[in-house]
């Protein structure tokens, strides 16, 4: 299957300074280390990134600096989608005029209930309003924070709408069947799946690949799944890399993801600034960090 | 009982031009009427007013539109709080630049499942980042739209921790044990009813008043019931204003509500420009402005 856009992304969690500014420094070296590690890409500003606790402003600095810092365009796919759309032209419009095309788009997420007509019409407007060919739309359906569910009438709609701009989707929910609905009606739909336990088997049901929150941790394994995931020669090493994913998961779930996933990086890095959140994140509680390293332990 | 902040607030709807821009004009002869038929104020750019559809630069460019136009800044409550705190904080460092002291603020909304702890952390430095001894907070509490709830033990630890800043709440909940609690927990905090049915036993329970969608339609007889809430001599006025409130919010919610209640504002004004809304939300269909008007008719 050939797909606009494919691979393991890592949707890179964002440091901070101590007032909890953005440090540019320490994002880029952390980008290219996954890229290293063997990530296609990064989904840059995504909700592992916190990009909806940042500014316009801080958002946009956040992708000039990475280009600055020697990632190519073409590596990245930021995300653009905001509440409202003004601001998601505005963001999508940016990365285009530095020349990233790739983003993955939340809907506009505040207005809850509206229909499939409402969505439509809101991508349609976007779209319209960035007014550029070389756009290429990576759909977010995160219905656990954006409460807008994207469904399968109004994805396919969007895809056959158009065509070479909408070519793909995220699905965060973690519902495989869901997922798998999205590839299965819509041949060459990019569909990425969420929890990066759900790769391996979306890569045998058409998928795409993975923009994973855990991929800042266990990139390499994500991408021995990705490479190895059809090839009969390689299934212990891919089933060793799925064993290590489910237990790297289950361990950032067991507390809150986003704070987790940074105690890890902090823990991994040995640079505690890894574990600043914004509110309304807070890190993890001493207690919940000493624990957590312990259980990493076991694992890593 | 003595509030920071009493009285019947609007909780305008934003007119917009063809291109769905925001029409300034429009807006300012609205405010100025709905003062003229008795609001203390205008909650300007709430969630009926569509705030959350526009960009950081369309909110300021309003409220500054609107103070050009003639509303004193006392007269006007606008909503700042937006899912990212930089943004929070410069919307209400640019009201108090402009004299604007009071403002809606709700939670960042973006990240779900957040404790009170992180929630208290995110209003915290808010007033931090604003750092203004002149500002004055209402919570804003409308789970459906917003999915964070403020629950009671963080409204008045927040109301303790900051005293005369963090001076009220609006409930748009609908649940009226929840709105009660909240003012009988917090003697003289300023608790506003955001459907209007609930000013009435809220003015009994120590609210301190509302602000609501459709006080864009009824500001005259939510005033009445305001004033006369106490008052036996006015009893049956009240009682005719309560039930024509209650008519116009059944009418309003029986539809989409903001769209509905644009669709209102088109027909008694005469404006049929007043029935845009930016998407995700769309205009009631021409059947249902044709049913519209006929069952409106019939309360007016």
């Amino acid at each position: 299957m050939s797909f606009a856009v494919s691979g393991v992304f890592a949707a890179a969690a964002t440091p901070y300074n101590t007032d909890l500014s953005p440090d540019h420094g320490l994002l880029v070296e952390h980008c290219l280390g996954l890229l290293a590690d063997g990530c296609h890409g990064i989904a840059l500003l995504g909700t592992t990134g916190e990009a909806n606790s940042l500014s316009v402003g801080e958002r946009m600095g956040l992708l000039e600096a990475v280009l600055k810092g020697g990632i190519a365009p073409e590596q990245l796919m930021p995300g653009t989608g905001v509440a409202a759309i003004p601001e998601t032209v505005a963001l999508t419009r940016h990365a285009l005029d530095h020349g990233v095309v790739h983003v993955v788009m939340l809907p506009p997420f505040y207005y809850k209930g509206v229909s499939d007509e409402g969505l439509y019409a809101a991508y349609a407007r976007i779209i319209e309003g960035v007014g550029d060919d070389r756009q290429r739309i990576v759909l977010y359906h995160i219905p656990q924070m954006s409460g807008m569910p994207l469904s399968q009438a109004l994805v396919s709609r969007l895809h056959a709408a158009f065509p070479g701009i909408v070519v793909g989707i995220k699905d965060s929910s973690g519902d495989f069947a869901n997922t798998e609905a999205y590839a299965i009606s819509n041949p060459g739909f990019a569909v990425f799946a969420g929890p990066d336990p759900l790769l391996l088997p979306m890569l045998k049901s058409g998928g795409a690949g993975c923009i994973t929150a855990n991929a800042n941790l266990v990139s390499a394994s994500l991408r021995t799944i990705y490479d190895g995931a059809g090839d009969p020669a390689r299934a212990s090493e891919v089933e060793a890399a799925q064993a290590r994913i489910v237990a790297y998961r289950s361990l950032a779930m067991s507390y809150a993801q986003i704070p987790a996933v940074k105690a890890m990086l902090a823990l991994k890095s040995g640079n505690s600034g890894w574990s600043r959140v914004r509110p309304p994140l807070l890190p993890l509680t001493t207690t919940q960090q000493v624990e957590l390293k312990e259980k990493l332990g076991g694992i890593a």
